[in-house]
């Protein structure tokens, strides 16, 4: 059975991925949103207006790196990035997205908004989040919540406790894709599709936390879960 | 049409995507190598033992990207790697490899020992590159001239002059991949697989050059030319 992580074993596995398997987090953010792009254009695949969200961390890296390859698979992307983070790597990623004319919504969505687009991406808070959210996002996440347009969020869905799931200002998505390995909270989606990315665990490291990771297709970046 | 590069011009391109769309080199590369490497694994689903020669430039971190991803899709991959640059990144990308258990081959294979191998991935010399090559090369692309296992080159084939093609120690490769835009030596090519990979042009860039490039189907990370 594919293991699923509690909070301080997918703390570290990043861990041990940056500082023993000396992977930069440029490599591991392209790879992972490059994988998160790729499964939601292979399950949506009439889709063309799409927002992404992005958070502060490096999930909302991840979203940046998704929004631009949706955008070079011939989607509208747009991004929504309230709070943004004035290191290099993340300026760089932005601008990236920018010189890819990759449109910036510049306030909160309304739920009225969020009709015009086919899909959402949920690329807010990852696995180092705790609930409650910060007064900043209470209004986003409501929005989120209300909203009948499908949500993918990516390795947690915002709000979300990693280990516990859902909890007072928790959305509901129709798609997840875990990263690395899925964390605990996976259990409690109920939405229709449920994948693996981010395929590039070394089997060294699978080996000693059990990952017991699904075989990966071919070449393909994402996979199934059950 | 699409545009075959002279060396400056893909010198002049590179330049632009690392200091005016702000792309890494990590990012690049690890889109590169990965490319490449779906593109080997779906063109010789059959092949095994792989040995992939790195140079000691950015086309060598291609092919350490691109062993790396070999493993993870099952093959069985090994180095040979004869003159290490001391960078962090290629250091990174070698301790990578060595995490994953790839083997580094110590001394330049021999004709002989080339036969056991299904393919070689040749990630010597890229665009940068001008013949003649340094003298502790010459026997290095001796061997690979006469060896009758199919090469894989990425980008240039080894040896080739970027615009002109074929020179004096030149390989014969039955694939290569070109990574962004082809360069006029693929002109040259006569072996059966003529791919491109890079999925990470910018429309702007690609406009800016009139590069034309072909339209990468679905999700894929690379296309077939001609």
């Amino acid at each position: 059975m594919t293991k699923y992580l509690n909070q301080e074993e997918a703390i570290n596995i990043d861990l041990e991925l940056f500082n023993d398997y000396k992977y930069s987090v440029d490599q591991l953010m392209e790879l992972a949103g490059l994988s998160t792009a790729c499964a939601i254009a292979d399950t949506y695949r009439n889709a063309s207006k799409i927002i992404i969200y992005c958070g502060p961390g490096n999930n909302g890296g991840d979203g940046l790196v998704c929004a631009r390859h949706l955008k070079l698979f011939g989607y509208e992307p747009e991004l929504f990035y309230p709070k943004r983070t004035n290191k290099p790597l993340y300026e760089n990623l932005t601008h990236q997205c920018c010189s890819m004319n990759i449109p910036l919504a510049e306030a909160n969505p309304s739920v009225e908004d969020l009709n015009k687009y086919d899909i959402i991406v949920d690329a807010l808070f990852g696995f180092s989040y705790k609930p409650p959210p910060r007064e900043e996002f209470v209004d986003i996440l409501n929005n989120l919540e209300k909203t009948k347009t499908p949500i993918c969020s990516i390795d947690i869905p915002s709000g979300w406790n990693v280990e516990t799931g859902p909890s007072e200002n928790s959305i509901n998505p129709e798609f997840l894709i875990s990263l690395t390995a899925p964390k605990q909270c996976a259990k409690f989606f109920e939405g229709k599709y449920h994948y693996l990315g981010g395929r590039f665990v070394p089997p060294a490291l699978e080996k000693k936390y059990n990952l017991n990771l699904p075989r990966y297709p071919g070449i393909s970046s994402f996979v199934k879960l059950n």
